[in-house]
């Protein structure tokens, strides 16, 4: 365990550009930017521990837009805005209205005038998550540059159709933690595979988000899927350039058994062929529900070719030692648990349940991290601020 | 701009009856009353501006009651409590229910035991939502007196079927700082008309609103609207003997061209007909499907023959040097853009969104200088408190 | 009225094992546990009433979980929280998914990273509220243990299958102050007693709680309802042993007017049988509406059998003096007001009406106390230190 001082050293060793730029795709920022997030998660997360108060809003609102169902997420977001002092109010689309571009620059004004941070999620549509968030973000800046805002509120995603980065930030920061150090992580085997479920149109952030995030640290990423699985191909495109640029290697398989085989961490999770989400996306904008229910019907007879895709007790063997870290972003499809047969055997997760949930307890710390880089340009002298002062969270005797 | 000491030497030498007293309507207000509401909303900004933070609950709980859907109104309450730090608690009466008279006032102090402050939205119904406020607000007198409550939480109206008064008073505050003060407001012509929208059943507390409160203050006041297009008829009397008693002007004229000739500010905006708001009102409360959907028919073929009345670039032609200050309380219905025709030209509101916007943005400040006039005696000695405590918003370093 | 330093004194004498234990049902604490509870909450009370903030929460999340309805105790919870500088965020099941022993496990670590108070409402399913929360509770430690949460959050019971403990230790406290004193509730006889509502399906947590708390001190208490409307077997037995062990007395008789006559203290509240709710409980898990339906039909005529089981002039005369205090956890079902006939009579309510919201305004300070002594090991001395840091909770000039 790294020391305050240590940690506050290491940060201020860093040059980034978070200060005033939103969080939207791990790719876009540098690396000292994402070093830079891990330490100062690190950093809020030493405070807490310690009954420390990391409250350095007085009073500010943070904006919630979940366009998507979320419960780890939610509170993970609700968590970081608290530690921070922040209070959340939701934006609830049911009881309003955000219909074509003009609304979204209107409404991006309309809940910013007090606004610190705007998180959202908008992982449904392929092609249109990331793009809303543009918009939100191009509005926020003519309301700002304007004179709208008093300030220009800073944009978290929380899961767009491209990339999920407060996951894949807390899955690394997790790996991070479990391997001693970010540079431990060199040359260490990943395999990101997909894995069977009886369910259908899981979005493809997760594994685009880990392929594009662990690529940049010298890592061995193995992506693996049954054939019609793709991901945006520009997304495996630019895991194949990191990798290459990191010292590490990026190779895409046709087996969980090739992913798995040395594998260090484990990482077997289903979702929907890139062409399917495609298909969905095109439908759910018509309103076919006839469409719909074949393409589901299709889709669940395809996964079923797949079933022997499982992360269980025969695959984890094969993996270094036996013995490779499992991972998930949860909940996961659970054999003879969740389901009939899923993406994990019983056992296997059970035997790494406690690790998943350290895994999901990371995300609150790097979601305050993203908002506290965002609205301070020296975040560690804030950070040390705090911890001179020393105010206790919770009150003592 | 003025100094904080100008703004409080202001403040200073007006005699209110705003503390401890509801907000609900402007013409229960006196100009005093209506010029301290103004002040402290600026003076919020003043220090909110400059990160002094304006929190003067510790802890404390604001109640918001939206009968009917918002969302600048629900983010412009939720910041303003914030801001002084008040935490928003929703009453949903999906979750709950509040039926006839006996359970308001049950309701009313079952949500108040430990509340400060009560904000409430219902303008649906003609002549039901000022009665409401009315009821919980005697209910909320009666657990006060009877010692049920440890204080008598204020009620601040959201919008109601009468008035709007959060919305006129920050449409007030966008007139003072773009004319330069209040007194600047004498003799200059606004024109409060109605203009074609595709949609029916828009409540007329937005131009009641305006009407009942620009007479006060010498403006030359013209509505217009098509025929049938009535206001509740009390309303726009009072408009003409406040006109006549602050030195103004108020008169009713029959189309667009004329009460925009000349004008200084324009303000169309579409709205329902009394007498249908009242027969809707009728259905409604029956819950005659059948009889609604036949007068949103008939409503809408009304509207279709009054199409013309479209603020425009050849409309704004006829204003004071073809230059008058457009205003709308958003969203507003624009021609090309939210539908085929509306009530306003898409080149007129591009040209005067970023001021619609601004305006819109002294809301949550108005709100919240209700909010504390309501709740503190001596507003300008606890502004003074806070300014010169100077404590930040945002910590720094 | 006592002085702070005498409640302080009062509750220094207590042995107490609150800190760090749930409070789910109010038999499963000791005495003391109890009347710490109540000094807690008249502390806070005391500090709140003279504007002394009770903050003892810098930042901090409490999680509602509602699977009811609920009004009165969703406010309540939320003051509790505000009161002591906790931010709630709602667990709405709706957008997010608990089915399974599972799920149930893994969601509740997924609240609970930064999470300090929990409070459920699950009273729907005979045999399931209680034994989820025990489930919850299981969850929790099992993650604190590990390592995943830095807290164990406390769980608080907003109402369950088998107790309603915020509401009968709010009505104790409510006896506690209309008496002057717990000693003085000796020997007082209460009627807890059943009444009509054309109602069905009411939960049996209300009277449980009511004989299952006040048969600690020393009351007559007597149950009475008609025949087929028992309680939970296990919960009157309780009871009984608890009346015998405080020198009190606990009888089940069959009419209203045996349990009213000379009684001090009479609660008359509709519930469902205990064998209906059973029958229930399996129909609501099946899906079983055709059976849902008749059962309300069965039960409804049987509720009807009993009309004249109504709290009136006639009843009340026989109680001590004529002049027993009603009590009643709201909304009562009021003849002539909220149906035709009802639990009690428009008369009977309206004298007591007052007294019931007063009893009520209690709640949000007995679950702020339960919060308060599940997280401070020495909640007497936390409550000092705010007596004597004195900040004002709303800022004074």
């Amino acid at each position: 365990m790294k020391s305050f001082q240590q940690l506050t050293d290491e940060l201020n060793s860093l040059k980034t550009g978070l200060f005033g730029r939103d969080f939207l795709l791990t790719w876009d920022k540098t690396e000292d930017d994402l070093r830079q997030t891990l330490l100062v998660a690190d950093e809020l997360k030493y405070l807490r521990d310690r009954n420390i108060s990391t409250r350095c809003f007085d009073s500010g609102l943070a904006v919630s837009n979940f366009r998507d169902n979320s419960t780890r997420t939610r509170f993970s977001f609700a968590s970081a805005c608290n530690l921070l002092g922040l209070e959340v109010q939701d934006l609830d689309e049911a009881k309003s209205q955000i219909a074509h571009g003009e609304t979204v620059r209107e409404t991006a004004n309309m809940i910013s005038f007090l606004t610190d941070i705007i998180g959202i999620r908008d992982d449904m549509f392929l092609g249109e998550g990331h793009r809303y968030m543009l918009e939100m973000g191009a509005a926020l800046d003519d309301g700002f540059s304007n004179g709208v805002l008093p300030q220009r509120p800073g944009i978290i995603n929380l899961q767009c159709d491209i990339d999920h980065p407060t996951q894949s930030m807390a899955d690394l920061l997790h790996l991070v933690n479990f391997y001693g150090g970010l540079d431990k992580l060199k040359g260490k085997k990943i395999a990101m595979t997909w894995a069977y479920s009886p369910s259908y149109g899981k979005p493809l952030s997760v594994p685009q988000g880990i392929i594009g995030l662990m690529t940049r640290f010298g890592m061995e990423v193995d992506l693996a899927f049954p054939e019609g699985y793709n991901l945006i191909p520009e997304v495996v495109d630019r895991a194949g350039r990191q990798a290459k640029a990191s010292g590490g290697s990026f190779r895409v398989v046709n087996t969980m058994e090739e992913a798995f085989r040395d594998a260090d961490i484990v990482y077997p999770k289903s979702w929907a062929p890139y062409a399917v989400m495609e298909q969905r996306t095109g439908l759910l904008k018509t309103g076919d529900k006839e469409g719909l229910k074949a393409l589901e019907q299709e889709c669940l007879a395809n996964n079923a070719r797949f079933i022997n895709w499982e992360c269980n007790e025969a695959m984890m063997k094969l993996t270094r030692d036996g013995n490779a870290l499992y991972m998930h972003c949860l909940p996961a499809d659970i054999s003879g648990v969740s389901c009939a047969r899923g993406e994990v055997s019983a056992g296997v997760f059970e035997r790494y349940r406690i690790q998943t949930y350290k895994e999901a307890g990371f995300k609150p710390y790097i979601i305050a991290a993203m908002i506290l880089n965002n609205r301070f340009e020296f975040a560690s002298g804030i950070l040390e601020v705090l911890y001179r002062e020393g105010r206790s969270r919770v009150k003592r005797i």
